[in-house]
């Protein structure tokens, strides 16, 4: 059986919690242990994005190497690459190279699924469409574990271009499975309808008092133009400032998977707040990272 | 001396088969050994491409990793960098550094022809001009020794635009070392005068039941309007299709050395069609590379 | 304390002399010994480069994997990235990914003034702006020690775009430092006014029988075209040709901190006379950074 990991909905809560702990267990070596670095020896992955991201890719990077694997960067070579099949043969040159496993990304949302059951190595989702960027639902989930411990009813204000975020996808997902409740917030035409019990829309400022988690999502105004609103106007509505924040419970913390833009969806003096968890979530994205790829090889006992 | 590895030609029939032997014996080691883990430790090869591809590049640092040693990727700065006296002094820059191998791409025939003996360290050639691509020629033999055993006497058609193949180029020079027949197939503008007893012009639907295997080319239309040739028709006239497949002899192989044109020179159903090397031969160009990293670091006792 | 390595002036005589012995001490093992392989075994550096510069990248990648340290390629990716706290964002990224370093390129002088204090992993300067290029001054000081061991009286001749370059930058401080003097030549309009009493302006022709090394700088006339020189005219005048040479002391070296544009600064004959070091600075130019990366790490016992 392939351990593909394309969406945290094909994971039993059990599993997904162990994933988790997995994660926070590299969280807290904070020197590489020989064990550690020796725990996926000669492995090599391919990542294969067909979107740019330096990012996530970089973040995959250095996880194999924390655990001892290399990398290999396959750059699609022709940016107008036919999809399905194309994609498919691509990666079946992958298997065939004999790279062990393949971190993927592309803009469209379904192409894996119907490539899953024809690739005999682990396809590991690195932002595929605007659904599910399940690796980054996953550090979301490590970083409000590391804070609140269980995730059970924790309340999160979800504020932003929702819609068009496959990092909200992934965690509407892990939010039914582990009980957590999601507010929508932002612009109207920016929110999907929820498809969950636990989602539900929100007025941005009357949530905020309430939840444990903020998480801000970036927004591309040039890409809403229909919405009529500048950086200025976005932020003065929906923007997290200084003012917002201190509004917030005193346990709650801010999320934003980055990259951000400053003054539009979070203010300069928000970043690096003391509620602020954003340059952690990158730290966290590499240990939820090594526990994704050494799940994937399947490498710990049961 | 240095061992450089520029053209199948420079090696002694026994040299070549040793190198396909030593080639097929990676093949048989599902698992890598820690003694094949080690033995090109601490290497470092330079990836110098002017000409991109992807899939070699990708073949030879996977290969280079799987024998321990590591890889830099040197991009060359300016895509207008002129010939001759640039690129040698780009090659010297790269021996200054150190690095033990340069794995090397040019568009140009001869552009090692006069820098092989100032250049102090093995040049690997990784496709020039349109001549020669001798690792992919390896990688062909490889499979066909795979398959067959002994080279000698082996029929094979060779399809496509061959005048523009240096994968051909390649096939043809170890054919007449080996005593295979080529039979060149495909629009006769795209068909080389033949220069060796070994290779003949043959029609492509009468020699198919006679070869043991049938190389496909990759044919880039767009490059040839004065063939007034259209995707389909090409494929009408000289793709490899099941009904063609059906009149090839049983133990029969179909090679193409990739990337393929899906419905042009190959059908769908062909592509991994049981008679199909195509991705088994992508395979076989690690292992290839694998023997040739070796071979020029001269790490074999002898 | 962090390890910057920003500037050569912030170094001490005798910590910078160290670094120098250092690099020399790396140059002298032909072969990598399996203490220096291991110096540096499991730390990550991030090479972060806003100026494409292949050379200067190699040189530090291999400089790390020499150390049996790993490196990752953080792209920039936008190349209009605004500057002051998007590459703060970008810096902090890479530190929350936990590399242990980050090797540094960009265009604006000033870009690290004011992020040195707020980034918490050594920041290795690749060049920024046109001030300095530390690494580049490092390794030509270790072409001198070699020559000539003892820095001290050494006289030097730089000629060229002496004001655009930021590797005659960090050679004047290096030669306050250690009291070598400096006399600029070339185009008036292309010399900066002396700000050191150890630097002179001087006609190039009267000084070359003098200096006991003439180091000359690449020149890109297409952007001074006010100076209504041509490659032809400029070599005339401030080109090192053989003649030139013949007239420079009988142990007097050639350097050129590359890449070289053949026929305008340097004549053909002379990029490999036995004068020249030019290739050798590249070769210095690895045992140096090992020696950069080491000091930044930390790693030897004082």
């Amino acid at each position: 059986m392939i351990r593909h990991f394309l969406s945290l909905s094909s994971f039993s809560n059990r599993d997904l919690q162990a994933l988790v702990d997995r994660a926070h267990f590299f969280s807290l070596q904070p020197q590489q242990t020989d064990q550690i670095h020796h725990l996926l020896a000669r492995k090599i992955f391919a990542n294969v994005f067909y979107e740019p991201s330096t990012r996530t890719r970089c973040s995959f990077e250095i996880a194999a190497k924390r655990l001892g694997a290399d990398v290999v960067n396959f750059v699609p070579e022709n940016s107008s690459v036919k999809k399905g099949e194309t994609v498919y043969d691509t990666l079946k040159t992958l298997e065939s190279l004999g790279v062990d496993g393949i971190v993927f990304r592309h803009s469209d949302d379904h192409v894996l699924d119907h490539l899953r059951d024809r690739i005999q190595l682990p396809l590991l989702n690195a932002g595929a469409g605007k659904n599910e960027h399940p690796s980054q639902g996953l550090l979301d989930l490590l970083t409000l574990h590391q804070e609140f411990g269980d995730l059970k009813g924790l309340k999160i204000a979800v504020c932003g271009d929702v819609k068009h975020s496959r990092v909200a996808g992934s965690l509407m997902v892990a939010a039914e499975m582990f009980g957590m409740e999601i507010y929508l917030c932002g612009p109207a035409a920016l929110l999907p309808v929820p498809k969950s019990p636990v989602v539900k829309h929100a007025v941005f400022d009357d949530i905020l008092p309430v939840v444990d988690a903020v998480m801000m999502l970036r927004i591309q105004l040039e890409r809403h133009q229909g919405l009529d609103l500048d950086a200025r106007a976005y932020h003065t509505q929906f923007g997290l400032n200084a003012a917002r924040v201190a509004r917030m419970r005193s346990d709650a913390i801010i999320l934003h998977p980055g990259p951000f833009n400053r003054g539009v969806e979070v203010s300069d003096d928000v970043v690096e707040h003391p509620k602020s968890r954003i340059f952690k979530q990158m730290s966290n994205g590499v240990f939820a990272r090594m526990a994704i790829l050494e799940w994937a090889m399947d490498r710990r006992s049961k």
